[in-house]
């Protein structure tokens, strides 16, 4: 059960609403958001609404049977919409493309791919400086340096930057350069850095683990909003499976059934999806029918030649012929 | 290696193009199809096409480094386009829906079932008179009495019928009244089947097993074309996968590979593939952008009623809706 | 609901329990095996067990909560022992090994196993005739005629026979030489093979199918029990999961699971289960670990040169090796 | 390539060697453990030993074709014995066994687990104070006061703790308190994690994830250990698969694997490796059969009453029961 509060709730107020649900064998945890305060109530018992429902500072009451509760659609009216920058909105309705390189490799790198975005109104630039790395010997990130050289040029380009966190201690140092932190998918269930991102206000992508369930991942949503930030993106990437024909098996019933289960914008991911480049352009159409809200791609100025995942990398040529078509079809769903 | 015969190459001109395949250390297999006449070549070793290019009888010889040779894409100009029926036709740019219950039931469900699809233009019925079920004590199917009015009333009505079989010893008596064979995801790899159904000239429609590979699917599928018949579809209709939210997991990465690596129709299942009903829409639709030539879909004119599988199963306003978005779908991405 | 009927139970008694059974709503299938005579009976419904328990014919009567009912551990008590030859025995304590090379090659292959398996007192030699194989330009077995020699030489040895059957119309031809039918993992749920193998006494070794669920590995038991026959072995010999590391991932937790929730006898293919010649012996035992009646397993004469499975097939001083070990082992885990 | 340096080798000597290493295209990195002192060196080209292998300063250079260096058996002599208190050693011959509960409950729960580990000689206790939950609002455990009383009664029984850190800012603050640190399913790919466990010198359990393969358990497992920690633990703790009837599927053949490809010890959780308290027993065994160093058991005086996991937990009776067996199972497999 949610219990919505009203904004000018007191502190008196709150602490009778408390003790009611408390009377009722209810725990009750407080939360508050850049948008609303709640108490998330869990139990088993029966509940009768009434019992609390005229009490004083409250603003609604529902009863979400889910066992995720403030990511639930079955509370909010409505889907969730996202404002990351003016003019730049995903969920309810607004599409995003992200895109850019696995990695941030140099300044100039950052520049041609700005450059490309901008070309083709693309207003989110993906682009890893901490880089989860498999082997110890790989490369692993340009670091918080290279964060500011892409930050730097991307203001100066009006583009946004997504870029993966991977610990709760780097958020402070990283915030000031980041409009979503992206959380990869080895770290699904990393929860002290989910806790962390539910203090700050900046939006969140949150990827699906390779073998995360649907559940899982709205049960570590959950943990963001539960921590104050509402601003959460899910991110179907692909799971493991027994094929080994490609890297991941993208899995869009999942964009289907999220849609329905959570009031959060859903995006796909492609390029990790099936992980070989010339079929990108495909799934991402795919993603797009199945409902997602946005797409992240892959995109080097010579993909051949990226630092890491060259091979699932698009070019600028086959990258814009998707954008395009993607936005196309987009519209075509639409009406 | 693939040596297409010419349609009059003699008994002669064969003797010496095998005698000379076996001087290279190839093992061959010959295979006359409807409508061509090959000799499989399996070998390891290197092999000068020169030393046999010039050999009276043959048309074509093509390098095939793919296990699978006669399904493969490397040696086939084009896409096969398979004729069903007068004006019914799949592959190589042409797009079929096939619809239908799950279970052949009675006279009037199939009469009602093939009345809708007339009136939406659907050409294929899809339902079952054998069926594979877990339990033995479940209801597994009318048999071939049914498949007998299934056929009377189809054909008044000029719709195909696909529809399941399980065994070699059915072929016989089921060639008369069907269209196109079904091979059912639990069968995928049964060889004595795939060998059988080689033997006729029916199209032939190959599910991939839960946990079939793409390798495997296409062995299978080389199984019935070296058997003697080319005119087969691959299905994807959804594979086992730890997440279990959904029946299946629609592996929409596989239609994408298989468009590239056969020169074969490909053809979505996504009542299967999700198996919830009010998912059907979105996936039949990310099928189609993923590059399906055809979907087949589980239509029943009282779903929750139907005698198997209902919780997958449309009626027919929904299912209307989908023909109506898949085909246009697929006119905005052919052009 | 199963009631087991008295040896004895005449037709006009056993009328008079089909009617009691349809009054309260049930459906029955009436099977009669080797050693008893059963009315298995699917509702839903309540059903009071005293309104029958009274009437003549009826020796017992088994509520079975599971949704397989002959092969449910629920009503019957002990394990199945299955005899397969004088003084070879299977199950409720009794232990086998069965050993011998993934194909039949030739009248020397199987007299050097057979001799090998003499000298080891081991009483069952595998061996197959019919192949299942990916490819279809594979070694498919040599067939009957291989089956005789085979028979031939082994009935000269006192050693058992179990060897593969794919399809339900190759039962007849392999009846007379055959001691154990086994059904290959690519068959768990061919039905109608099942079906067939229920109609003869021989007992039948029903393996896992590589994505199979031990609740659809139980249904296929009970195919084969309703249909007659009671003398099953289950048998698991490697799931397929994301792991690429090995062929298959041998689950033993299936080992315990089946121990508790059938009565049959559970063996284990470690072969098969790793497919990696060097860890067969350490996974023999941890499946007899595990509580496996039997274990099943690949040696040929030269392991290197076996016409098929030859990276995970033993030599014959590997293979004594184990068999010596699981036996020690077997003894340590009964005292 | 290993280069083991010598012990007393000087910077200069050093300069040298990476200097020669460098000039054959090859990258370093320089890593001192507790033991010794190593150049990792990455490179695919040909790299002639005898060029290096007269330097003043090396002890030793191994070529190392596996990808994960320092973990590799394929340069250590032997198995690595890992000495966590007096007389309680792990690895190369040496087996131990981990028990105790889930979550650390009271004082009171710990002494009791303590004392029943004493009587039956179990030298290691495992609790957990940080509790990764999937759901935010599920008891997440005592922190760093409970450990403290771990500690203090387990340090005056003279009983080692294992227990889980789940961030590199806890490990501190516990540092003082554990003598194991535990790395769970979900984060071993938490990458600054493993790196900054590199930086400690107490052991390290590292569990492979849910579906983690053995080769990425090995390269995070390559992250400590280059990070300058050699004394790791693999633990085998079941995988994810299509399977519904447990809560994971134990993979014993990782554990066979495991022992050839590592000179680590390798530890089977069967209680998450099953996750059915009656199933635990045998497949401890099956465990052991297979060749593992240790085991780890949740164990609770209550298993019902326990704070997490409940279904899995052993009572005394059947844990003491356990570990008699697997002692015994344990002496028979090494005479």
């Amino acid at each position: 059960m949610i219990i919505q509060l009203e904004p000018g709730c007191t502190e008196n107020q709150l602490r009778v609403i408390r003790a009611s649900v408390e009377a009722a064998g209810y725990q009750h945890n407080d939360v508050t958001t850049q948008s609303g305060h709640y108490l998330v109530c869990i139990g088993t018992g029966d509940f009768d609404i009434r019992n609390i429902g005229t009490l004083a500072g409250i603003q609604d009451i529902h009863r979400v049977s889910d066992a995720q509760k403030l990511v639930s659609a079955k509370w909010k009216v409505g889907h969730t919409e996202i404002s990351i920058a003016d003019g730049v909105r995903i969920g309810n309705g607004h599409f995003q493309i992200m895109a850019g390189p696995c990695s941030i490799e140099s300044a100039e790198q950052i520049s041609e791919v700005a450059g490309h975005l901008k070309a083709h109104d693309v207003r989110i630039m993906r682009g890893g400086v901490f880089k989860p790395r498999t082997s110890p010997y790989s490369f692993r990130g340009l670091g918080i340096e290279g964060l500011k050289v892409f930050s730097d040029i991307c203001r100066a380009e009006g583009i946004c930057i997504i870029t993966e966190v991977m610990q709760s201690d780097q958020i402070a140092a990283m915030y000031p350069y980041v409009d979503i932190f992206q959380v990869g998918a080895r770290n699904m269930q990393n929860y002290n850095l989910l806790d962390a991102l539910g203090e700050v206000d900046t939006p969140v992508l949150l990827k699906r683990g390779i073998s995360g369930t649907i559940k899982e991942l709205l049960y570590s949503a959950e943990y963001i909003f539960s921590g104050g930030n509402e601003r959460i993106m899910l991110c179907e990437r692909g799971i493991r499976t027994f094929e080994p024909a490609y890297r991941n098996t993208l899995d869009l019933n999942g964009v289907a059934l999220l849609k329905e289960k959570t009031h959060l914008p859903v995006v796909v991911d492609p390029s990790h999806g099936i992980g070989i480049r010339r079929f990108v352009g495909q799934m991402t159409l795919a993603g797009v029918a199945a409902g997602a809200d946005g797409v992240i791609l892959e995109v080097h100025p010579r993909p051949d030649q990226a630092a890491s995942d060259a091979q699932q990398t698009l070019g600028f040529d086959a990258a814009s012929a998707i954008y395009r078509k993607s936005r196309a079809l987009r519209e075509v769903l639409a009406s």
